[in-house]
């Protein structure tokens, strides 16, 4: 279903065995490298975030430092044997895959200039996503197209949704504005809506609060509206009831409500277009 | 299924070629004036939000000023321009576009009186949902009805749910006011409420919280009801499985899943009992 | 289906009169009645709410003890008068509405010995249930029937997940107390269970909030517990899933495992009985 | 389908009477066992809990003691009892409710050495879980197996969510800790990542909250894309549709509602193809 990037190696014999290494992992080499790889990740991961205290940055920064520069050096020489043992190259860099491991290095050397993007090292965390592959769990990976798969096919749902919270943010915020004045926490619009989408999502930080009784009123209808929304289900049941189903138009009276298992148009009582059944009955 | 309003042109001929850029987008000059438009209803929401920043508006007072004034005039052109071209103008007038397009110029001349009502411009954001149409995205228009429909069908059921929850919240505020006293937060029977409406729809500001031991044994068991509302879906599975919908069953091949609506079976092209049947059909 | 409470009148004329103004709503007298008992109950209930606000009650305290004695001597008179003029009165008098009819006046009569239960007026409210019949809205009534009936199917399932989150915050609350020691918010176990519901129900207060970094890490434990229960609908789809589907046992090979409306065992093909069918087909 | 563990008693005649007691509920005896097992169990729970309030435990210090030292060797004995009477002593070892009722002692003993261990004893809470068992309610105990399976069986997109959720706290931790520089709430990205969490689960503590307005319309997607996933049931429907159901349409009268673990269509007993049956069935 989900066609995924078959790469292909380069014909010379070093480089088809280096491809096999990095790219494969059904031999011990393989294997032994991902984990290899894995754990550098999380390492990394976990460098970068202990950096940044600045009690362990006091004791340990020259080992941090250290560290990284060799985690780096490591990934940057992975990446540049990834493509070049493969054959198309191209297909490779512009994956996901390609894109998360230049991520992984990009930073490193950019922060040699810009020190604040240092901390972009932790999108290395993405190639975690690899451990699908490493681990050989193709159904988990199947599972994890299958939600991102979900969500491409029911994206437009989402963006109307959004469309719709985002404009009933605003509104909504700019009327507590001038429900709450500038009370602080409500000194301008933006921070107003800010307000609102905090009390909308059901986040509820609390360092913005309404102050007068009407402000109050106001956010009790926003809390239940948004809390509505959830526990009625509203934008769930609309999303799967009609997300993936095509319905099937019927030749004769041209019913177009006919569901996407129907043999018969249930108006006319036709026969419809078998091609929408499902692939084990057509394939008889 | 949801009957749009078909507007006509007048037949004087320079109405019909001003309706045409106006109203359709499928001419070079209507698709360059929808984004003329659009782009003009982002600016304006983003002048009366940032009019509303004390720190810009004093910088920048007498730009955001003239802008204003600027787009309200077009928008005031394009409505009248709007009005006169349309051969069924009532029709437009109290249409939602044709009342989100007098919503977006009203409260600048209002404001000339009342100046608190200049915030109200932010209604203007209602018209970007005009950008469904404008995209040509006839599908995304569609998705957008659906889900309105879908809030009507089951209007019945969420006003039930707002029902139960508002005397839920008013009666559960009562009892913690007798429980907390008048500790600070719980003055009042209303405070109270809104403490209530905080805690169950899980929003949880924070600004008031229980103090007694007993009011939080009671904050728990809101907490846990608004919870437990969401995480097992009760209303929400309610929702989907009742919503108006009775399947109708197929008396020679057995299949149940037939659409309320259905005059056939959709497996085995059957004629349905006409019982189930929706009254317009019946009464035919 | 929902089997309600056939009332019937005394068999006196004037009894029968008054039988049908206060019980049902079928003439102008009825209706009338019917409209001005839902005004005084949402006046009464306001006038609790206000009583309760200090800045009113100044103002208004002998209007307001006035307005609730009238409005409570009404009540009691037409509670009265039910009971008087129904003929199977303790059918009436140990129903829903019978038992809420009560309630709107004890706390009343109770409150001249005991002020304090003075706000137990406000369970008036539960008499606007009563809405439902008074506009004549079956439907709105079955709907609710139906939202109490699918909680009580379920109930057993509710019954579970509520003792699992019980002891899964207690437990959890525990814990928390041995991290974070003495430190404000978790003086106690009690209390620690508090701040465990509060976090794993996402209602989040911030009133009390881990201090220890392991403190923080085991909340984001726990927030993503509570999170992904509400995300990824395990207890809503276990929920929907069984409730309310009886399996059909089969005679021959035995496998309970059938959906409702088979009509052969998918096991081993034999015929299932029909009693389970949909109504419409077996009543042909 | 879900086996359980059959214990066998002892052959002894003494151990076979105890085991009924201790194991079985079918005999007056046994039943009152159990609630008194049960009642231990619950006043056990409260006097750890009370320990920890500090006002309780200065009054009640000794009581508290003395009845923890009985309610101990109680379960202590108890456990002894049910190792000795049983036949197959390692099946109930190694069995949730064996390990239960070990945890319920452990920490009683451990404490006399290592006092903080003592609130270990709120594991006790555990053995409640037996109360379906006690009150023999076999079906409470199936449908709590029901919510396990479902959780086990969609286990694998509940461990792909936690990751990706896990990652997206990560990424978004360390973009606010770029943002917020080390404001309060934000010293370092471990912080930033408890932040982060609180705000997409949308617990919303409130104790950490973003100071600039970039951290403020970061923060905003953060939690519009927390309140997303809840309210699009993006997941929800995911787990869903596919956990691992898949239907198998009929040759015959093209149901397309069979489960997949089907031999015989539901609709008409036609026999299905077995490729859609599961391993263990073609396995034979």
């Amino acid at each position: 279903m989900q066609k995924e990037h078959t790469y292909l190696p380069e014909k010379v014999r070093w480089k088809r065995k280096v491809y096999r290494i990095i790219f494969k992992s059904d031999t011990k080499m393989g294997r032994l490298f991902d984990i290899i790889l894995l754990l550098l990740i999380v390492i990394s991961t976990f460098i970068v975030m202990m950096e940044s205290v600045k009690v362990y940055d006091a004791k340990l920064h020259k080992i941090f430092i250290l560290l990284e520069i060799f985690i780096s050096i490591v990934f940057t020489v992975e990446y540049m044997l990834r493509i070049i043992t493969i054959r198309n190259k191209r297909e490779y860099i512009f994956s996901f895959f390609g894109i998360t491991d230049l991520l992984a290095i990009v930073p490193f050397y950019l922060s040699l200039f810009f020190p604040i993007t240092k901390y972009f090292l932790i999108l290395r965390m993405l190639r975690m996503l690899r451990i699908f592959r490493i681990l050989n769990l193709m159904d988990f990976m199947n599972d994890g197209y299958l939600i991102v798969n979900a969500m491409r096919k029911s994206s437009r749902k989402i963006y109307i949704f959004l469309l719709f919270l985002m404009i009933f943010s605003v509104i909504s915020g700019s009327i507590v504005f001038m429900i709450e004045g500038g009370r602080p926490g409500f000194e301008s619009i933006p921070q107003s809506i800010y307000w609102a989408v905090v009390t909308v999502t059901t986040v509820g930080y609390g360092d913005v609060a309404p102050h007068t009784p009407l402000g109050k009123l106001f956010s009790i209808i926003m809390m239940i509206s948004g809390y509505a929304i959830i526990a009625t289900g509203i934008v769930t049941n609309e999303m799967r009831n009609k997300s993936g189903v095509k319905n099937t138009s019927c030749i004769r009276c041209g019913n177009s409500q006919n569901d996407s298992d129907a043999r018969f148009c249930k108006t006319c009582g036709e026969k419809l277009p078998a091609e929408d059944l499902p692939e084990t009955v057509s394939g008889t």
